[in-house]
């Protein structure tokens, strides 16, 4: 068991039981996968919100955002519908469709000690385009130029992407469009400083039938327009990370080159965090990655929730002595954080450890 | 019985049997899916063109080219290999991984009259990179502020992607690296002018779990990073365009809004051209586009060959007086011409023909 990253003793630092539903007629089924930025004296979560309509007995409720209405759409359907397949709990096929069981948003949590966290009364980002009426889903932050940038997963029908906002306090938020187009591309992380005199990115484009999904990274003169388009991390099949790999928070500056806090996932679905080194000048080009995982699924609330055996993390809190405070979403469902050092991250990646 | 584009003659235009191999010891199996661009008293054409080794009996030859080594790599399997699948004609599946069964690389051909072609004596653009191991592919071509960028289609173990190429004379090529990248993104086409102050073009991101595969259009500042992205025409199930839609040629601009003959599959995988209208300051957004098709498979090099039952075009000439000839690849393995009128493109894209 690999777990080189030790878990706080509060966790899980937030549950859905501690938020109340943007409606009385819903219920919030998980708040996960965090961004996370120092703010001042504050440490800020970026977390995603999911939920449901309250079901009847008998039946399946779920919701997408009507654009066209300008308001969340419920759909009620019975479980003993034949055309209705309700086997996994994250998405449901009816009459060959897909739809989610929960529709997400975003809403700042606020925190002096970084564990304890209160929720802003209203969420962050909300559903209000046609692309978002699945719901606005796992967000990465950075401050770039004095502004706060939001990339968040969007997904509808046409597929899931990546959108972006920024905003200057983290009350009003601007939504700035899709960046990474659906069908299929997520965990998109923005550098925190430009490269070569350009913005710079990590991306998870997936899937076609020759590949298995990898990290890539891209450029941008202006946050908007992304290219130069580099693999960076393929799945090494029959490891920890043989099925799919992706990008986590923004990558850190170290002398040893840009540092990566990124996910994998096997085979079984199993997801685990692991590190890699890119080089500072071209971070498209690997030095090196962990070939064991930094953190494992291992805690009870780990292992069982929305989606079993998996931590997801897309948010970390880097201070100025080198300690990482790293958030992340466990098994779909909650937020946990777990600490180390940026020279204990660079020895996992490295192989060291 | 749908076919508004009058064929031509002279069809087919271009067969495998009128090129040599690159090397003996190969043999071309198809050339394919031109694009097009009248450049003074000429018309050019760049055809996409398959090589693969000459099989011995009883095996499977196939090939990709290798970066590392700089050159084509030879792969030869036997035919009843228990770990190998060839029953589709376009790859073959060797131990869980894909192969393509040819090589492709783009040739210019050139005319006087647009209609007999001779092919320049080497290929224009030829696999180098890791991206482009299984080959460069289905080229679209446009003129920018007096140079020629060519968007082609890339293949490798990361997938499907377009990279862009520049040229000046038809005669040497410079790769300018990818702008969609992989694992599925093609059927890429760059507008002739700018809108609104920046270039635009159809992309076909494919493929999620909860989307058909769309035309979206972008927007760049340069022409090497794209973003903006917005849907603009979906499939739309159980017609001729049912389970996927992909730009052809760059379109055109007319008084009726932005012009595109593009391509439509149904779900039985029967590839037709329809005529789509866009608006001429948002080109994203869709006026109306031709219920029926405008050229269906039907002569016999459409209906059979390398994938029977295709008509796909990716280059186009329009000439001043209002006359398109759409040059187009039929069943993957030759390319045909067809002709028709601006006017009457309009009118089959408004459904009054």
């Amino acid at each position: 068991m690999s777990n080189l990253l030790k878990r706080l003793d509060a966790n899980p630092l937030i549950t859905p039981d501690v938020i109340g539903p943007s409606r009385p007629d819903f219920e919030v089924v998980c708040t996960l996968n965090p961004a996370a930025i120092r703010v001042g004296e504050e440490t800020l979560l970026l977390v995603r919100v999911g939920e449901r309509p309250i079901a009847e007995a008998g039946e399946v409720a779920t919701v997408l955002f009507d654009a066209d209405a300008g308001e969340p759409k419920i759909i009620r359907l019975r479980r003993d519908d034949p055309d209705l397949d309700a086997r996994d709990p994250r998405a449901v096929t009816y009459k060959g469709e897909g739809l989610l069981t929960s529709l997400s948003h975003i809403r700042v949590a606020r925190s002096r000690d970084g564990i304890h966290f209160r929720f802003d009364p209203s969420p962050a980002i909300f559903p209000s385009e046609p692309s978002e009426a699945y719901g606005c889903e796992d967000p990465r932050v950075v401050c770039l130029d004095g502004r706060y940038y939001v990339q968040y997963v969007i997904a509808s029908t046409l597929g899931v992407g990546t959108s972006l906002a920024v905003t200057d306090d983290f009350r009003t938020f601007q939504k700035l469009g899709i960046i990474f187009p659906p069908p299929w591309n997520k965990d998109v992380a923005i550098f925190p400083e430009k490269v070569g005199g350009s913005y710079v990115c990590r991306h998870r484009p997936y899937k076609g039938y020759l590949n298995r999904p990898s990290i890539w990274t891209a450029y941008s003169p202006d946050l908007l327009c992304w290219g130069r388009h580099g693999a960076t991390l393929s799945p090494k099949p029959g490891t920890w990370q043989g099925e799919r790999v992706g990008s986590g928070a923004p990558p850190i500056r170290t002398d040893a080159g840009w540092l990566d806090i990124y996910h994998g996932a096997d085979e079984s679905g199993r997801y685990c965090l692991g590190a890699m080194l890119t080089d500072l000048e071209r971070p498209e080009r690997l030095i090196c990655h962990s070939s064991r995982p930094v953190l494992e699924p291992q805690a009870d609330y780990e292992r069982t929730g929305f989606y079993g055996n998996c931590v997801f993390s897309n948010g970390l809190v880097a201070l100025p002595d080198g300690t990482l405070t790293v958030y992340y979403g466990a098994a779909d469902r909650i937020c946990a954080a777990a600490v180390t050092t940026v020279e204990e991250m660079i020895a996992a990646a490295r192989d060291e450890l």
